[in-house]
């Protein structure tokens, strides 16, 4: 590919980070350390900088993340990479920082009634142990970016007020926080609901190039709604390799959105992202392979676009 | 659903005009004459203004639109519905309009090469054949809307520059047609493209308000690239049921930007369509039925996220 072309309006480079390995899998049957740890060292040498790769949470409760510690110990560690994992709690923020993740992150739910179907307990009570996460990875000298979930809608309460979702972030980046992001967690995400999170959070005093996105392809808007937020100044993604994680129980339902497909739009724009296409395209099949089921990823399948052209 | 919200700086109202009876079992196996019909009569049951129906080429030549004469003589008419044909040629278009197609369509690649594989013949000529089906057309007082394919790019030649597009563009408005459409044939459309190809098409005198976008989801940009679009002032799009027409041979793969996708973003937007989502909803899932296969669409399996939320 050619140097890419001048992009008007949008940011010059963006951050994918990949969650493929953590909240991927952790929506797919069970899957081989092993077969983790390879889909892990594939992607951390694609030019991700950060990979969320494990979650600490009790393995009774989410047996395809069991073994956090192990994987972390297995993986190739590649300089300039990020390993990030999931902390629910104090103590699990205390496993995650004595098996060496590099950050943490924390989430609370935006509705009331998702935060205790998904956590357990209120929302107050979930800022408590976020606090604590926070004075846990602070005392190591790790950073927690914490997200907002279900903020662009909740199955069980419908919408959530922008100015609700902005109050949680406002919040979480007061409690210590480093960073935040805004969870589409049932993929009620659309352009418009983009453009009233990030008004709201300008409310707050939140820049919205400070703010990640993990955006889900439930309604076929995933990459409508990346590209609106480009075009707000948000320049930091989450996105799934080989759009993994997809609803297991609804076959072919897209979760999240696929990162190479994200990366192959972005990198079109002339938004730069770091990242190797081909390889990760490549990292796409390995986890189409691990898991033993077609994926959603589109580019995958297609190829970039670039590769039918003569500028390729 | 209550009053849409202000849209900002979107046009009010945009126009889908469906082709999954055409265009998009054009591109699966052959269906009985029946299902055709009753699949036009849902779609026109929907608040869908307009509706590729039939292609008037030859039977042996694509199976699967054999009996166009039969079907607009067995279809509801609907007053305010415009029942459209594609005709390949002059015989083509002096047959839909003695079967009483309501405008033609008529088509030439971009690219030489995609234009000879696919029609057989040179650019020139199909140029000389539209003015063929231009006339038959004026002479019964029927419009034609003519295509200009591969605009987003060719499979055999890649990139095209956008300044050939709008160069024909430019002259088959010259020669009569009455409207322009330009297609994604294989999916190589990104809003980069969108932006390059309206500024070549502003370059010639033809305004985006006037061009129609027939586009594709096959890399994930489908909606990316209607909301790039909108933003352009572009109101007049493409769209196929359920996204019907996907290509066969992979299966899954996206084809055709699916209808309810595009309905629901939008409405979403604020951009008015006229057209009862859960109604096309319906007609999705009859369109499954009766091609007996899975289809791309995703709204038609999540539901529309209003339906989720306290506002629906």
């Amino acid at each position: 590919m050619t140097a890419p072309p001048s992009n008007g309006t949008l940011p010059p480079a963006a951050e994918v980070r990949e969650v493929g390995p953590r909240d991927g899998l952790q929506n797919e049957a069970p899957v081989p350390l092993a077969d983790r740890v390879r889909l892990v060292d594939a992607l951390s040498a694609t030019g991700v900088r950060r990979i969320e790769v494990a979650s600490f949470v009790r393995a009774d409760a989410v047996p395809a993340m069991a073994g956090a510690e192990e994987l972390l110990g297995a993986i190739s560690r590649r300089p300039g990479v990020s390993y990030t994992a999931l902390a629910p709690n104090r103590r699990g923020a205390e496993r995650a920082v004595a098996a060496g993740a590099d950050e943490l992150e924390a989430v609370v739910s935006a509705s009331e009634t998702h935060n205790r179907r998904n956590l357990g307990r209120s929302v107050e009570d979930t800022l408590g142990e976020i606090t604590g996460i926070v004075e846990v990875a602070h005392a190591a000298g790790r950073p927690v970016e914490a997200a907002v979930a279900t903020a662009f809608g909740c199955p069980y309460e419908g919408d959530v007020a922008p100015e609700r979702v902005a109050g949680l972030a406002r919040r979480l980046l007061d409690l210590g926080a480093d960073d935040i992001y805004l969870g589409d967690t049932t993929g009620m995400g659309t352009p418009r609901r983009i453009d009233e999170l990030l008004d709201a959070l300008q409310g707050v005093g939140v820049d919205p190039a400070s703010v990640r996105l993990h955006l889900h392809d439930t309604r076929g808007t995933g990459l409508a709604n990346a590209y609106a937020a480009l075009h707000r100044g948000v320049t930091r993604f989450d996105a799934s390799v080989g759009g993994l994680g997809g609803c297991p129980y609804a076959p072919g339902a897209s979760g999240n959105v696929a990162s190479e497909d994200l990366v192959h739009m972005f990198e079109d724009l002339g938004v730069a992202t770091g990242i190797d296409l081909d390889a990760l395209i490549a990292a796409a099949h390995l986890a189409e392979e691990i898991v033993g089921r077609r994926l959603p990823g589109q580019v995958m399948r297609a190829g970039p676009r670039w590769a039918r052209t003569a500028d390729g």
